[in-house]
């Protein structure tokens, strides 16, 4: 069976550039999936920071949802990097799909790849409860994703300020 | 002395699913001191979903302010299970009790129990400074509040997408 | 080398307290190098409530913008605590102060110095995505700090309920 990777932490923990130095030792070249869109400015902004931190060894493939054909399709080689699995499930609410059904079947999915993956989620849960129901909502999505893909993966990661802390 | 547990972690983490394999490895039947109250049907969806999880080797009993004396009335045998501590504050708090009194009592409690008990805590204190005092006030309380149970129970676990860490 | 430790944490997760323990075991006296200013009664609470909690063996030096002046002005012999660092951010920030350059500074500083250093920061990403920009800009300047001084200095710990937990 190949290695899946669960990598959490806060925003700005600096779990993108961990995530991309676990993929590089998994293989190389590598495959970046991407869910953001650059809806804005300071989307666009972030995306282009990121796409300029990697270097020619990473092909980029966007799948804002349809996640788990692209990890399908680019199954068989090179190591697989998602970021972030918080922005697709964001991304599945504003699109009104059923992201639990999307969830279980990429937890399905994973054992039955054979090139490795990474992914990237965030930690959204350890503030004070938000106001409006709207973001308590999103905020037990987020966690619900994230227990379910710890499951489904081989090694969970909890990144704090850049390094990675063992947690299974 | 007996067995007395700690687990804090951000909301939707998966403590309460861990607290409650944890209580069951301690002695079963066990019991659920719930500090939940039904306000609205947000909440009592919630408490209707953690209610259904659990199975038969439960016994409910709840405790939204008199934790302490739940903790007296259910000694002596089965394991308990508390969840959670900072519902039970904000029930002190919005009944204008004094609840570093309430707190001070727990901690001088839980040495003195002879049945095992473990309790769920979150973690409030990693988002960004809320806008307002009330928000401010609630989260130094819980925070403090976990400081001083820690330090009152033997062990303490960080719970991190379902999967526990050990701090303490 | 002298030893440098970064502490970070929650809000009221015991980081101050645990930071003044680790850096009196360093040496006796020790400096204390605060970066709050008193700027409303909230914060001249806390600010005495952290000073009361020291005990004469603390020498407190302020420093709310020249961090790395202080350092240096107090270098050479007793260990230092500076509490905190997302404080001093938020003060270049209100100050329109180039903070990426202060920080890279401080970076620079800390393999020159003599004496230990420990340093105090927080967890600002952990919580939903903040609704206003500028608690957005914060929150990633916060990031990108924690993420610089965790290479800069020897150790990194986590703090949960006044409790460490080793990163690096």
């Amino acid at each position: 069976m190949t290695k899946s990777i669960l990598i959490t932490g806060g925003a700005r923990s600096g779990k993108s550039a961990l995530a991309e130095r676990m993929t590089l030792t998994l293989g190389e070249p590598a495959v970046y999936i991407a869910t953001a869109e650059a809806f804005d400015d300071e989307m666009a902004a972030r995306i282009a920071l990121h796409r300029s931190r990697r270097g020619p060894e990473w092909r980029t493939v966007a799948a804002p949802l349809d996640l788990a054909g692209a990890l399908r399709d680019s199954d068989g080689g090179a190591p697989r990097l998602v970021d972030c699995l918080t922005l697709w499930l964001s991304n599945l609410m504003l699109a009104d799909r059923d992201w639990e059904a999307a969830v279980a079947d990429l937890c399905a999915l994973i054992p039955q790849l054979t090139a490795p993956v990474v992914f990237v989620t965030n930690e959204v849960g350890s503030g004070i409860v938000p106001d409006n129901a709207l973001a308590r909502a999103y905020r037990d999505a987020a966690g619900l994703t994230n227990q379910r893909m710890a499951v489904a993966c081989d090694d969970l990661w909890l990144c704090v300020a850049g390094y990675p802390m063992k947690v299974k």
